[in-house]
């Protein structure tokens, strides 16, 4: 995390002048961050920053992305009673609101993973997200076993309806051909197997089945294979689909499932910083 | 919103180099934000700067925190077809995001009023927010009719339960007293009636309920109003509430119902631009 | 400090090619700040993260906002020659500026403690601050003995002529009440007994009685005893107080006295670094 | 002013969350800012980029440096009466402290003048200046007549006492003049006649009469004329210098006087901003 | 361009007291930047933006990417005779540095061309730009014909010799694709056939030759088209090519040339903005 | 360089989310820069610098300045792998870039020297730098043993041929001498030896021929000299000198000579660093 970030960050918590945590003594004490329900654990790294930035370290119980069940100790701190206490909202919302995306993100890869048989099928996430909050849960995603795809608009060119309303799929491949930088690939969002075979034929390094049935998508799957264009293009499935109903996608055959919900409706993971009283009190006497 | 602010979280989802957006053609165009489920609406402010940043012009069709039906055209856009779409994704999550906080705001807001009769009950949010976009979340707690404290550490001193493991309540009383303003209210967080009938004694301003079940605070209420003591106190609870459950804490007669939930749980509403695209064939034509 | 906004003071100062420190050799040296006249000190700990941000090491021999006699050595500082001398102005400029401050702050405290009697009046700032260095300006308020109050216009409400004009006490108050977290306090910007005794009995939590004189006042504090209405606010004088007639309003019986004359009127604590040149000759030899 | 230091200055006073404003209505105001003292006016400029941010329209009814007398009415604004209270303490804050350095200023330039008969002298200050604000006191000085030197330590190369100690005179002017642009000019701080001359010899572009009496400074004078070397050097006093004693050193014959007292010593110009009721009430009506 | 980076730019060639402009009377004047030799023109827009800056407006006589003959007036500016001088130097900064890439750029593809008889390669800068200054070589690159490609370590996966080193091929492309997004293509960059056999048969999306002479280049080309691997792969050489060498590497068969001398390179073009001093006289008349 | 500055040149060739680095393994490693041609190494503190920021130390085996044969190893650095590699780029562009300077500013200075005799000539360079880039252009100046006048618009006051078609001469250094501190020197371009003549006289400090030819400006000099003007102004040559003709500047008895062509023509010093795989297999074994 960027230093200017981080402080970014934290003085939005701490606000110009933070008289709760001014009455706390300076003295050293110790916490440790208790999970209190199952989860797939990230923002471990952000919190030791967090920690790190007021002169407490923090040491982690668990490699981030690991499976936790509820009631760990994940992470163990020590430090001024003070800087643990300026510390200590931030860092768990990092945790909390991360952990929570790595989570879901695990439970969709695992629902995939039984839906679509020998194949495996990547989960991805979209650009649904917080903003200024879009690295940490992209990371997030990764962490839970899914494609962080995609960053931003310069990731690669994705043309989607507004944009074939506008010019047309030739006229949209035409131009994104010729501007574009050849490292990047080109993704086409279809609404009908009509647009998905164009696409196809036009040479679409990504076709991404935008809103559509799985019983349609399985349609189109199977026209690309007869026509032999399968092999060269990825498949994505993205719109309307959650955790309930991702496994009928899995089973389309394609070899993406993107999900705005990995982002917009994964809850947060309860969890609480635990001051250690005894420890404190020993350095007091 | 501070214009650095707004370059930030532009910059963060353009990256360093748009080619999705660089293959539309710089002509004038409309476009329309639908909103597909029944919300409170808010962000509006903020997505019109969005579009502003890109030289569009966005006119709400609503105010925030107006109630809006399913289906209803929220915002007007003109202007230039690429920069409708440049803006068209962080519009969309700084009103898909804030809408979704105003209505589980309202909801809770409405659920307090029924149960609560006649005492009017505020609900307010917490700390647990998105770092970095916590200004947003509580505007949009504020437009859903709810109360938008604490908006961090030096909003008022807030002595919570490692803080009384420390230092005791009569020395954070005393500290509290003699470092921190006049003009900041001082709140105890208390998890038993003998620690809540101290602190009002002692004179907290606001007494934070926490975790602490209905039937118990129903109890320290009356004993506060036995004793004299309940008027010169604001009663809060917090800990564990949600929409289902607000009912029973809102008929106890606390003056303030704090939920996390308002800004961890709350839905993304579901919105979508649509590009007009008649009216850019005229501009082309 | 955050490391940026040290980064801006230190850049501030040094300009972009600072030629004179570079003819300064990079041997180890030694220095001493010392105090001109009497004073209250502080700064201590921002003058040692400016002489840290050269790498220089800085001991402070008091406590921020102890009492320092003229003469007296106040910090030591050990490190690369020209990294001191590049420190210096900065370092030296946030001491006299803010000990100046902490000095007048703390003469009025005492004033006030003397003309007060029994009951202790406390001495606050205003927002009349050097803009840009508040933050410092307020602290150096805090070490004086005083109140830091009002650092912004978050801080709590505060309703003035301007605004009484445009709308009236009563509507005044409805909206800081309908629109304000209920973790702030409302105050009152009075400028007669007859709206003192409004806002009192309407339930301000502050009044202040603005630019009135002290026998006026007195007046203001027995009618609101009489009424049984003074227990249940705290009383601000303001305008036009200065260390010289302080004691008058310190005699008034109210709670605050608040001087715009603590940033505005403070001198600068002559002192100045003092060079070892013996142990350089050391260090060179 | 860059935008960006314009909004940091703007954070510092509104606060994250600005309730006190939140309660006025949005229509349209007028308002006078008056001067309550004699004074030369500066830092209208600043308050008008002010006014400027917040959407509202202030014209100056005098020059930037004019000597304008008490009770003068010195800008008109116009706008919405929110973005008016809102900007109010910001603008005044810069004129006031502006203002008042540039009153110091010309009161030391006009004593300066009648003191020094024919040649005029040059009336200079330091860089005691409040970190993070120096550009505007500064700019202050050049609107009340003084020489804005020495913005910074790249501005020029000074020689100082600390330098001499550590490098003697010799070193520092042949390192000086290796290391440094041509394009700068060279001055040496003296504490005695001796180093003045040395220094005059050895070519300084300026010397400083660093805290020596305005006696011996007149020998200097003398000595360096009958030498014939007056007419290659400036040369300035410095040190311990106030408005009250500044007489004798203009008579000394120097070219420039530098105060630190300019920027120190300055008193804040007493005035405030009067909304216009009646044509607010006409706006509502 | 970010407001926030223009300021940045402004203000490194302003400095923080620009006396040289302070002098220039606030009068209005026109200006015209005149190209002193032929070349392909970029920067029109990064000009425009500073003037405007400044409150001058800019017109370009081109469009950016145009050939335009030495002698030509490209840029017509009318403001503030002081504002104008103060944008002069960095807004040619912009324009000679930009145009003297694009113009290399657009021989490079000229000649890659000619060479390249019916195919056409495309021409591609590298990583190696001037700090902070990226973006807009880039830019340059893309208006000169070339393809901007690779703007950043996020932009592909570059398995480079030092990766290679350390894990291996075939670690580094399982690895790569793990990790990395499927939106990312994967390129390979190898120093024999043998590897580049290696590279194309695991499937890399992209093969660098690096360093590799034209005949080499060649027999590798032609060996993936007998193992019916070529059009499954795109091929770019780099290292050591420059507008000399092009065409022999061109001649190859590859996708691609990237040369780390377009930006490298590249001469200013000579250019100067000339104040038109009759239309001034006439305002000031 | 300010660690927010150090950030941004970071991010720039980061970008979000760089894969290309995670894929290589966090194990310890060695590296060197090798430079591939005789040149002054300059850069070496910048490239130390974006080492530590990934947490890798790297050693110089050469001061800045120095000439370094090519084949030398001029950096060796130890840290973490996918630090190092992270670190590589920016590190190469700052020493390829600054080390290009300094080479061509040495090759410069020693041609005048030869050229001028006994005399020493200045070599310096201009304003004609890439934007945001000054900093460190001028530093490699300063290291080839240029002189780096002038850093910007502050650093003195510079009268070129705008201003005299806007003002006039006399009006210029009025205006100069009346609103400019007296630490700046004052510098005249002038285009003809009328010119040179009425700057002289007039007091200017420095006079630059621009765009004049030796022969031209021999006489000059010549004539100043016969006036006894000659030791009283610093005389620079300007305008189209590049390393093949500045020998006859150099013969004129100017006493700098300043070139554009030192920032806009240096050519970058090929160099590469090599990850050592020995010592990393010992690592990983």
């Amino acid at each position: 995390m960027l230093k200017s970030e981080l402080e970014r960050f934290v003085s939005e918590d701490l606000g110009e002048w933070d008289d709760s945590s001014a009455i706390v003594p300076e003295i050293e004490a110790e916490a440790v961050v208790v999970v209190r329900e199952d989860c797939v654990i990230s923002g471990l790294s952000e919190a030791k920053e967090v920690f790190g930035h007021f002169g407490a370290i923090a040491d982690a119980a668990f490699d981030e992305g690991e499976f936790v069940p509820a009631g760990s100790e994940v992470l163990y701190v020590r430090g001024n009673a003070r800087g643990i206490l300026q510390a200590e909202r931030l860092a768990l919302n990092f945790m909390a609101r991360m952990s929570g995306i790595s989570t879901l993100t695990r439970e969709c890869v695992l629902s995939a993973a039984t839906a679509g048989d020998e194949r495996s099928v990547r989960i991805a996430s979209t650009r649904k997200t917080t903003p200024g909050f879009r690295l940490y849960e992209k990371k997030a995603v990764l962490l839970g076993g899914g494609d962080p795809h995609r960053y931003n608009l310069s990731g690669a060119v994705l043309i989607k309806d507004n944009h074939l309303k506008l010019l047309g799929l030739e006229e949209c491949l035409r131009r994104a051909r010729r501007q574009t930088s050849f490292t990047k690939k080109i993704e086409v969002e279809v609404e009908s197997l009509e647009e998905m075979l164009r696409a196809a034929e036009l040479g679409a390094d990504i076709i991404m089945f935008d809103n559509m049935p799985p019983a349609e998508i399985c349609n189109g799957v199977r026209i690309l294979q007869e026509r032999g264009l399968r092999d060269d293009v990825l498949l994505e499935a993205s719109g309307g689909i959650t955790l309930e109903n991702l496994g009928s996608y899995a089973a389309t055959g394609v070899d993406v499932i993107s999900l705005g919900a990995l982002t917009r409706d994964a809850r947060w993971i309860d969890m609480s910083l635990e001051m250690e009283a005894g420890s404190t009190e020993a350095n007091r006497g």
